[in-house]
């Protein structure tokens, strides 16, 4: 038991007090955790476009004060009443979805879509009680996505916690907690290319990336990268990404592109990207009879997917994925392994890095398009 | 080697004149077959919605004379230079869908969409030569889809052949080399429900209820059929099919239904209607996080499938099938052996048989809608 277990602990944390203005790191009061509740003193956490999505609050309803951050590793510091699979002095990734394991989808060997903890992006309250764990002077800071990781301290649903290997270094794993698992569990467990086949990636940002990174693990002998910023193709070649192709240079319809470079289109494809546009090339892209065409990319309120019907009678299928298909606490201790094993490599993803006093760098590098993930580090 | 080898045969065949007008039966003259064709004497054919559909001609380039027909099953009378696989006196189901076994589709364990002998409406002339087979007085007869079954004796290329065992009676087992193989296959190869899953088929046609008939042989503990004529409920019933929806009841949009009536969605579902409001249907009402949805009937030209991409995103799977993934001439004997060990029952799909003379009469009960197959009889 630690000697701050059952108490409020004061710490810093980055609180947004208005949306698209710089954070500010405040002395914010962490309240015990509750039943089925744990309490994470977070070491490392990195930026991710959700979070700087929900910040900029454009087209939503706007919560603040609120904390942010949702890709971390941390450490348990205690844990609430009912809480048997953590234990205070657990190295624990923290995620923004759950698995409460009791739930239809939970129980489904296929899906990862938790009933009880699935995302919440609304939601500024835990589950449990609706009552904020952080606090300033009394007053309640909001809570993100179930984690708020910019903060040295943080109090996470049992549920939304995985137990990782207490020698992976939480200063590179920590990344695993979010975009990477997302974009390598899109190829690995949904698009599942075989070894020769060729894969299409929308989009060469960090989740792209993890998935062309998912195709060259898998195999794939050529996996072209389709990008608007060709600023990006040299960056995506150290993923395994083979081709370049830019809409831009093209006055054709880039699914046409594709097929002429691959004689009728590629075996698989992922878009991570959330354009409406970018997800029917996608799936057009993918070659009739077998092709299959996965969806990862998060699309706005409006968008509407349509294709000609035929395109899928000719045999494409087309799937979608949310985290991977990854169960958070069932199986990212194996995506940990593969990278302590030196399958999946992570080092290439993590561009910057700063002292938690320059959080607001992080989400600079990011508006500069520079960088891919920006580890911030809270305690030194 | 038959007595008619490399002769012309003259034989009745059931020519249809003009678009929608009453067949008639002619006396044609059926040319021998050209290197890698067979010549098939016809026993047994049935009839099709796609026969009627391309005999009504509406909104097509009208191909007449022409003789239909496409699912049959006849015997090898003879074979042209090159065709290995067959010989006279083999018994056979000819496809309007071919397998070369040389294109990338043949070559590909998950695709039968073969590239030289796909099926193609719109040819009314053999592959080989551009020219017809058929004749009445030196005048051409244009063939449909490659098999023209509505004659005695017929020309396929060898590729559009499946040799069968030759005890399985042709009577019953003709009905496999369309539909019931088409909706059969859309449910083992395609959908592949688990023991226990919940299934919706959606259209009880004969290719939905081969669909369903596949579901049954899969161990599906629920199949829902939803169709706008509910006098197809009571045979649905004979097919497996456990419950029955029809839109038309319901002031929500049936997906809605569905999902109520299945704690979130279906495992499984199967269009077989073609309708483009039937396809958005069906894909929605499976269960998000694993559900997978097959494709079946044939859309209009100007159809547009159309759903929000967050759809796709919950883990839901669409795909498309045509003629049931079955390669036609790898796959089609283990058909007709499932119904040799009585896996697979038939009988309950032929509801009618008449003389070929009284070929119209299939027409008349398809138009009544109280028909699923009306056997031909060619030969008594």
């Amino acid at each position: 038991m630690s000697s701050t277990a059952g108490q409020v602990i004061r710490c810093k944390a980055a609180v947004a007090w208005e949306a698209g203005k710089p954070l500010v790191i405040e002395e914010v009061e962490v309240a015990p955790p509750q039943a089925n509740e744990v309490r994470l003193k977070i070491l490392f956490t990195a930026l991710c476009h959700t979070d700087v999505y929900f910040w900029e609050a454009k087209g939503q309803t706007p919560l603040f004060p609120r904390i942010f951050g949702h890709e971390a590793g941390g450490i348990v510091e205690s844990v609430g009443e009912g809480v048997t699979h953590l234990q205070p002095g657990d190295h624990a990734l923290p995620v923004f979805t759950g698995e409460c394991g009791e739930c239809p989808h939970c129980k489904h060997e296929e899906s990862n879509m938790c009933n009880l903890l699935r995302i919440n992006t609304e939601r500024g309250v835990m589950l449990s009680d609706n009552q904020s764990r952080f606090s300033i002077n009394g007053k309640p800071i909001n809570h993100f996505v179930g984690t708020s990781t910019f903060s040295e301290y943080t109090v996470v649903h049992a549920g939304c916690v995985a137990k990782i290997n207490p020698e992976a270094p939480l200063d590179k794993v920590c990344i695993l907690s979010c975009g990477i698992s997302t974009g390598l569990g899109a190829t690995l467990n949904v698009a599942k290319p075989k070894p020769g086949h060729s894969v299409a990636i929308f989009g060469l940002g960090a989740v792209g990336l993890a998935a062309a990174e998912g195709a060259r693990l898998s195999g794939a002998s050529r996996i072209i990268g389709v990008d608007l910023n060709p600023s990006r193709f040299e960056q995506a070649k150290k993923f395994g990404v083979t081709e370049f192709v830019n809409p831009k240079d093209h006055d054709k319809p880039v699914q046409e592109v594709i097929a002429e470079m691959t004689g009728g289109g590629v075996d698989r494809s992922v878009e991570c990207t959330g354009s409406i546009q970018a997800m029917i090339s996608a799936f057009e892209c993918v070659h009739d009879g077998w092709g299959v065409a996965v969806l990862v990319g998060v699309p706005n309120k409006d968008d509407a997917f349509k294709t000609h019907p035929m395109n899928v009678l000719n045999e494409r299928t087309l799937k979608g994925t949310f985290f991977g298909n990854y169960k958070p606490r069932t199986d990212l201790p194996g995506v940990v392994e593969k990278y302590m094993n030196k399958e999946l490599e992570l080092e290439k993803f993590i561009t910057h890095s700063v002292p938690f006093s320059d959080i607001n760098k992080a989400f600079e590098y990011m508006a500069q398009g520079q960088s891919l993930r920006c580890i911030i580090r809270l305690h030194e």
